[in-house]
């Protein structure tokens, strides 16, 4: 495998690297100039995978943290932090955005980079830390005294592998590896391929990399425990699901067996979704589509509220008896959310059984009986009774609990009841497919039919 | 409850008391002349309930023992034993026809009655026993020694409501209480009455009844023990399903409830089969009956056969994903067999989901792997690939498995197989329906759909 040659275009060139510290420097030193000036006690860092010099070619992130001195009130820290930001992003001639992370922060569009400022306390240790954000420029400072300069590029590899086989990215879309996450592991396994390597052969869930011997690990649960070098407490991987752990180590065994350039980049999918429809009608299966806005809340917000949902009801559907042969949600966080159930059938026979009690337990047996009668019967020692459905068809099932009066009986998350309440269309997919084209779309239901296509080249 | 007006038609009058014992003993005293006449050294013993004086009126079935000394050999026993049975039979004007319990035996039947003439050791105590018949000495013995005058009632009266409700009868087709047992019970609890009330409110599974105090008990494991009163080692319950104690008890509450004489006599289901065909065809599942012919094999080796297909058949179906809603069998014992199994739907999705190993195992996974190519994809850590099924429709999935080549995968006993290979016919309700009105597969039929129909009046 030439390295060298995939290097070659994710790493920044001497050009990118010069615009980018220049215009991170200018930031810094006007911020700094901004609080002389108004008097505010905050110092401008620059942070991140470009403080850290491991930023992909194209993909550099400025992120620049105001450090406030620990006795400042967060009141303060909020307002003249977003002060700051906001009055910078002017200066510079960019658009500014506020966002919420732990606290709130100011994202601004400078140059065609995108910029956050985030104020922060200036911390020492974790043992100081106000916020979780604070953490951060211990982590950028571990990394700057640790990582050896010729294992940047390793660091650069590990990242867009994992970008190429989508497991990068500790957001809850992904659920898969941070940035920092990926450079500790490079310091564990020396370079890109030691980490590959361990994955593919040596990594169990519950495995503990602890680079500082803090022996912390046990207290953890999550499938892979890292612990954070600046902070015993924390597990750097704690976003990391199973699912994409699992995902990552099959890429790695696949990618040593059979190295490849193209699991650097993900996968091209486009030509195949004109079979899509046909593939989803000919499976014998019922599968709907029950489509709604999204809320406006963050990325973060958004997902957990759609898998909870989806969850939900998938889980109502089989209580029912309904068999959800797979299910899956996507949104593209504006316009449109999507929940895809796929069934085994969308109609159930005219009787439910109905399990009532142990015969021996003479108390609910009666009770049993006296609302049920002699249509009662027994399985080997437990009282059953045959019960006409109200909802055989999946489609009136659906529609009687996404009701305003039914909707509780759901675990949804508040936002998306709102707007699922408002407003939402129950679809087969035939009905579904007449009515897009959406690339996006045709994307998300092509791989909902092959889950496993980013894992190959 | 009156039970006088019950007794005055369940228990035997003067003339028919007369006319059966002085058959018996007509017989008895030839079998003994026979004996003296052919140098066999037998001795001709009334048992049962004839014997015991708790047959109910119209069913005398009366069993006579030939007693042989310990020191016979088996064959001879056998031997002498049946032509001692075929001499008296044809001296008596009866027909005779030989059947197999655990040996041989002869069943003639005599001026109406049947009669059993059972070739046995006569034996002290159970720790002579040499072949399971000779138990029923002792049984006989026992219960005329400690069965009280005024109890007999109680035995009739137990029996009949058993028989009623349909938990009498210690053979494979019912699975529920034998006479013995309905004897052992009266001696336990006193009365009719007394069982019910125990059995009503009292009994749990796992209960034990030791009369002599052995303390033998926690050696069994069925729902009720029973500890033969003649030995020690043997659960007089062995033969009762739980299914069947359960039928009981509920019976018993809601004889006890709301008393009615008609608990004394089957339940009459005449009148309710029209709905039959309809009922079925309105439940929105696939009903489908096999029909072969049965095994010319004793009603003790059908029904456990007839048991285990079904359940085999139902369990491929299930591993298969058909949802088998209901099941059943039913066999006049002569010309027709029938396995019926209400399925939700009669058909399954294109694909069928594979469940392949842990990823974490590199072994297996590439196994998988190495079979199913990149159409493998993770479920958090296990690997699964979609499969197109080669029956989507149970009735070619059936077919494919009742051929010569593929019925080894089921469990069916050998009897029923080498049947069932000759020839059967599956068809769907309303086929089945349209070719036939035998009352009894219409009666079995409203059973299938009334399982608990016996348990009221």
């Amino acid at each position: 495998m030439n390295y060298d040659s995939i290097l070659s275009y994710i790493k920044p060139d001497k050009k990118e690297k010069t615009e980018v510290e220049e215009l991170s420097n200018k930031i810094i030193n006007l911020l700094d100039s901004l609080s002389l000036e108004k008097d505010i006690p905050s110092k401008a860092v620059l942070v991140g995978s470009v403080a850290k010099g491991t930023w992909l070619s194209g993909k550099a992130d400025i992120d620049i943290f105001l450090n406030f001195p620990l006795d400042t009130s967060l009141q303060d820290l909020k307002k003249n932090g977003l002060l700051l930001g906001h009055e910078c992003i002017k200066k510079m001639g960019g658009v500014a955005e506020e966002r919420y992370a732990s606290h709130p922060y100011v994202t601004g569009t400078i140059e065609g980079y995108e910029i956050d400022f985030v104020p922060c306390y200036a911390i020492k240790n974790s043992s100081e830390l106000k916020s979780a954000v604070d953490r951060t420029n211990l982590h950028n400072i571990y990394i700057q005294e640790n990582l050896k300069k010729d294992q940047l590029n390793e660091v650069l590899l590990l990242k867009k592998f994992m970008y190429g086989v989508e497991t990068y990215g500790s957001e809850f879309k992904v659920g898969g590896f941070a940035g920092y996450l990926c450079e500790l592991l490079i310091l564990e396994y020396g370079t890109f391929e030691g980490v590959l390597k361990a994955a593919a052969h040596l990594w169990k869930p519950g495995l503990i990399i602890d680079l500082e011997d803090y022996h912390t690990g046990e207290n953890f649960t999550e499938p892979l425990v890292v612990v954070d070098p600046v902070d015993k407490n924390r597990n750097v991987a704690a976003a990391l699901t199973l699912q994409k752990m699992s995902e990552f180590v099959a890429a790695s065994r696949n990618f040593l067996g059979n190295p490849k350039e193209d699991y650097f980049s993900k996968i091209n999918l486009k030509g195949n979704f004109k079979l899509v429809e046909k593939l989803l009608t000919n499976r014998g299966t019922e599968t709907i589509l029950i489509s709604f806005k999204p809320p406006e809340i963050p990325s973060d917000a958004i997902y957990p509220q759609l898998k909870k949902t989806s969850d939900s009801i998938s889980q109502k559907l089989s209580d029912e008896g309904f068999i959800v042969e797979n299910k899956g949600y996507w949104t593209d966080e504006v316009d449109l959310a999507v929940l895809i159930l796929e069934l085994s059938s969308g109609s159930l026979p005219e009787y439910k059984k109905n399990v009532g009690p142990e015969l021996w337990n003479e108390f609910h047996s009666t009770k049993f009986l006296e609302k049920y009668g002699n249509k009662a019967y027994l399985e080997k020692d437990r009282w059953v009774v045959d019960i006409p459905r109200k909802q055989r068809d999946v489609y009136r099932f659906l529609n009687y609990y996404l009701q305003k009066e039914n909707i509780h009986h759901l675990k949804t998350g508040k936002h998306l009841k709102k707007k699922i309440l408002e407003h939402y269309e129950i679809q087969n997919i035939s009905d579904f497919m007449g009515k897009t084209t959406h690339p996006e779309i045709l994307e998300f239901l092509f791989r909902f039919l092959n889950p496993g296509v980013h894992l190959w080249r």
